[in-house]
């Protein structure tokens, strides 16, 4: 019996209305149990400072413990430019999949890395830590590193308590505040999806991998956000043993104007851009994710930026403003999922594009 | 002897930096005294309390000053996204143009309003005056309203002088600081631009018109600036008795993100975007400008924005990013002037577009 | 038997920090059904974004609730500068005051007004309905008008949903936005204040008076926030039948760097501040807040400032930052409620301070 | 013959607006030859983005350069809170000085370092260079160490052509990026004062004290801007051999609340505040300085700040607000020369305070 991944995206009027997804479980399609993670966009700052995201989370953990479920969430704020207030509901479920398998169906795995010490956040052991469990994911999944679009993660970061605890030990970490822990784990998550891809030979790295911005993988995007020093691994692409109307394709952008990279993701997908998508394949689209940061050179494309240099709004606000716009205008729809913190995501100064989508009914 | 408009394009290290403008004096391709405008684009924040457009604007007159030459200066703080820093100088000369003249070839006209009293800033005395001195352009020009592509104001506003003078008098004003006087003048130059080119019958007008959202023009541009009291009128078009490869073209985009509207103007001009343009075509493009605003609903294509509610960066920050990232990611190339402050000019809630372009050299 | 107002202070760790309260409440010091309000100081932006006031509200109300209490809680982001995030609990018990009754001690009233209209949110009728609560809270405390040190209001606001429904009945409400709401709920308050205290007639008034920034109330602060419609008035003094070692003072500042008033309320509250207080003084202090605004002309005892010229941040922000410095300093202590938004709330320009202290243990 | 030293304060409509200083040169007051150095408060962010300082500094250069002189100009963006833009100009004449010469009287000392090579900056050999040019200028002035109230530094910074040559050079450099130079040449000079002034012994000193937080001079402080690689040193202090009504005193503050050291200096001074200055009192302070920082630790007196949580308003924009609240409250006026960047210049999280008074006439 084959399994069914799903995506379901809804919008949102403030960071505390979680009211569509309530209705979709009253109304049965979505079944918390099955909720394996969801992707929430808020609209605060994005920053040290955005309070949106615990307000969201306390209230999706409210509504999941009522069911005694507890999905991973992946919370990013800042709806900069036209971006859109969303959350992406991903569930799989055994069983009830209409039409037959195939190996172009959704597929979804999961796994969490091994406990990590304070001190090895940032470090080539949380690397091969996550190198470990994506391949429990993919296992999970039943997939191969060439069935994988993408490996989402929700990664470990420190916090103020094990910032005391690692002080107290007299050990040392990377990071003084738990946001500056942030791109230390991104990087090594990185690293560790590369090497379970087989994008990096991590026999080959040393500590210095972590913060070498010449090393990249183009399957992963990293979130920072648990509290519990562990990471969640979830792996999302196309494989047998899955059926369902639903898609994923993920892509590198080269820079962060690569429309052309964008457009031929959705072309692959079966989309027919001109250059913006059909209102009904449009609505198709369930899911946007894009994870990239400005190049370190202050130049796109020969021409100077100035992202780094503006000391009121700070750089992933910019990129998400400007990519997003780029995205938004590609789809029709400002329901993308942009964030910064890029490291090892793909190319430096572009990043990576993931797209959930759906086959036409018909097709 | 027929006309010849130019349009050059330079990037800036720095607000200061108009070292390409200087070279191109020394080269001879650049005469000062024929200079009508140039745009600037730099790098503060495009509000209030951004200096770096003063900046600008005093290197950039000490320059011409050195000449005799004022020509108008058109200066837009904020480079939010990918947007780069640089400015754009038009030119105008006679008797040197290159071929025959054409009515396809760029054509440049220019006046200025009567003096504006303080009490008349975003009023229909205004907009009188501005549909006097359009009228008065295109005859400098040479066209007629059909070959209008369209008109850039360099609009009056209101100073802490000419507040303190009103107020002496004991007139009332519609603004009480400068920069709130900036929405009232672009609104009323706009309407002025809409009557001149028979989009609106100024006799059908009230004073309620300034304020009307409903109202509009798909061909002004209105840049807030003059401190003298009186606005600066530049007709853009194509025209009989000019030549020359350069070329303008404008377009309304319906929203922040209507990538086919931009795609048909380009389109339009004889480039074929493919979504992005190649590269050589791209070098063709000399000047980009966009003025737009968010809609006042908080709703783009059904989905909620939330511009509106970020008290950190300003609503037209956001603009400029987004526009911009879509734009640049068309174009393949960052130099886009955008602008916020879009009263009347285009659809509420998008904006208007203008590309001033050149044809290739074997066209 | 007398009565006893008793007030604490708490810091935070983060918004969601409530773990002195749960403390406090397990120690049996606070009795969840006698405390009367909450401030809560959280470390957001104050402004329209802010979220870090959400996520503090629904960790005291899901505190609360297990009591069956539901305290009034005003809660305002923003501690800039040196300002330091935390809340002050007010409860009053009977019957088991230390010490007798006295005419000097902490009296505490509360009242609610009746149900709101949106369209009388920012009108006379709000100012009535709320003169009526303050009556009614005095009579709570056993007050007179002259015991009255100040009056808190937490007042209602235009919610998405009330602006709505109004639109729906096709009935003019004063603000488009919850946010813009705020100043005219804070204003009709205020002016409802004034009469109850005397120190406006009501009779008088027309609706102009919502607007007329020349009056005032020395003893009102107001902060917006309640989404059933009605406000919260509660009453703070000395009055007949309380008893215990907490006092109250309010005194109006004449303008931002009014030092001389505020020192001149210590004086009053028996402290002596030298300039600042010595610690052991400081220690007597249990909560001080301040509403105040820059003033509306440019200046500062001859002094140009730019608190209205900063595009990057907003007013209220400076005013919390630069009054939170000269009271810190003065105090010892950077625990100060500090807020923006003082429509009628003390001078124009300055606002209102109002501090609670303890006697010396020996006093 | 005794030396004069003088102290102007003027305030600004605008950062162009010098219209005081020119006033004060047609009245013969201010002679553009013996002007030693500028301090000017302009209104922007004071951050990297900041461009009110090149107005500022543009608009003086071109009016001394009428007079063949180039004084030392020390800009700093940023009135956050209440401050006011303005300017103080400090000049020095020989010969005209009333009253006779007294060791008590203001006395002004000029010199400049060698130039620097771009991989120096931010090292010891900065500091050494620094601490000579020290002596130089105390010699210039006839003061010893003790003399000394505080030494003003306009610190070389690397510029991006300095950047760019020393790469070239393939010669290491301590910062990637001109902003980013300011924190390490204002340490390296506020070493070189320690030194000079035998607060520090150099000979003890390894490259790690520049970067080392637990050292400090309470006499200095240092504003980067020079781009000609090299500092300029101003020495302040009491001295004989000069005359006049001109004082100047110095202090730490421990903190950033700390009013009572800085009350103490201005009693030193021979002022009576109680606790805000009396405005005749106020009106003989002509400059007030301050160099100050948050601490790390994210604590003052024992209650935490979150000033470096903070992610839309920078760190020194808080600071400035603040103690500009504290100061200004204190002296009664909100002209208060405050900025941030103090490595080593007062006690960690604490800072630096000068100020510039005059004796009462009948003094």
């Amino acid at each position: 019996m084959p399994r069914l991944g799903e995506v379901f995206s809804f919008g949102m009027a403030a960071p505390a209305d979680m009211s569509a997804l309530t209705a979709a479980i009253s109304a049965g399609q979505i079944d918390p149990a099955a909720v394996v993670c969801i992707y929430v966009k808020t609209e605060g700052n994005g920053q040290d400072n955005d309070f949106s995201r615990d307000v969201a989370a306390m209230t999706l953990q409210e509504i999941f413990s009522r069911y005694g479920a507890a999905p991973v969430l992946i919370a990013s704020g800042g709806c900069e430019g036209v971006l859109s207030p969303h959350y992406i509901v991903v569930q799989r479920r055994t069983g009830d999949a209409p039409g037959a398998a195939s190996a172009r169906a959704l597929a979804i795995g999961h796994a969490r890395t091994r406990l990590l010490a304070a001190e090895e956040i940032g470090t080539l052991a949380q690397a091969h830590a996550t190198a470990d469990a994506v391949a429990q994911a993919m296992q999970d999944a039943g997939m191969t590193a060439a069935d994988v679009a993408f490996v989402q993660i929700k990664a470990a970061l420190l916090t103020d308590a094990a910032i005391a605890d690692a002080a107290k030990r007299k050990v040392a970490v990377r990071a003084v505040r738990p946001h500056a822990s942030k791109p230390l784990t991104r990087a090594a998550c990185a690293i560790g999806v590369a090497a379970a891809l087989g994008e990096l030979d991590m026999a080959l790295l040393t500590e210095a991998a972590i913060d070498d911005a010449s090393l990249q993988t183009d399957r992963a995007i990293v979130t920072p956000g648990n509290t519990d020093m562990r990471c969640d691994i979830i792996v999302f692409g196309q494989a047998d043993g899955w059926a369902g109307p639903h898609r994923v394709g993920a892509a590198p952008l080269q820079d962060l104007i690569d429309l052309t990279s964008a457009t031929g993701l959705l072309r692959r997908l079966g989309f027919t851009p001109d250059p913006q998508l059909p209102a009904a394949e449009s609505a198709r689209i369930d899911g946007v994710l894009f994870k990239g940061d400005p190049p370190a050179a202050e130049v796109i494309r020969g021409r100077r930026h100035v992202i780094w240099r503006d000391s009121d709004v700070q750089p992933p606000r910019h990129v998400r403003a400007a990519v997003g716009g780029m995205l938004s205008s590609l789809l029709g729809n400002t329901r993308v999922f942009c964030a910064g913190g890029a490291e090892h995501q793909g190319p430096e100064g572009g990043g990576v594009l993931a797209i959930f989508s759906r086959e036409a009914d018909d097709a």
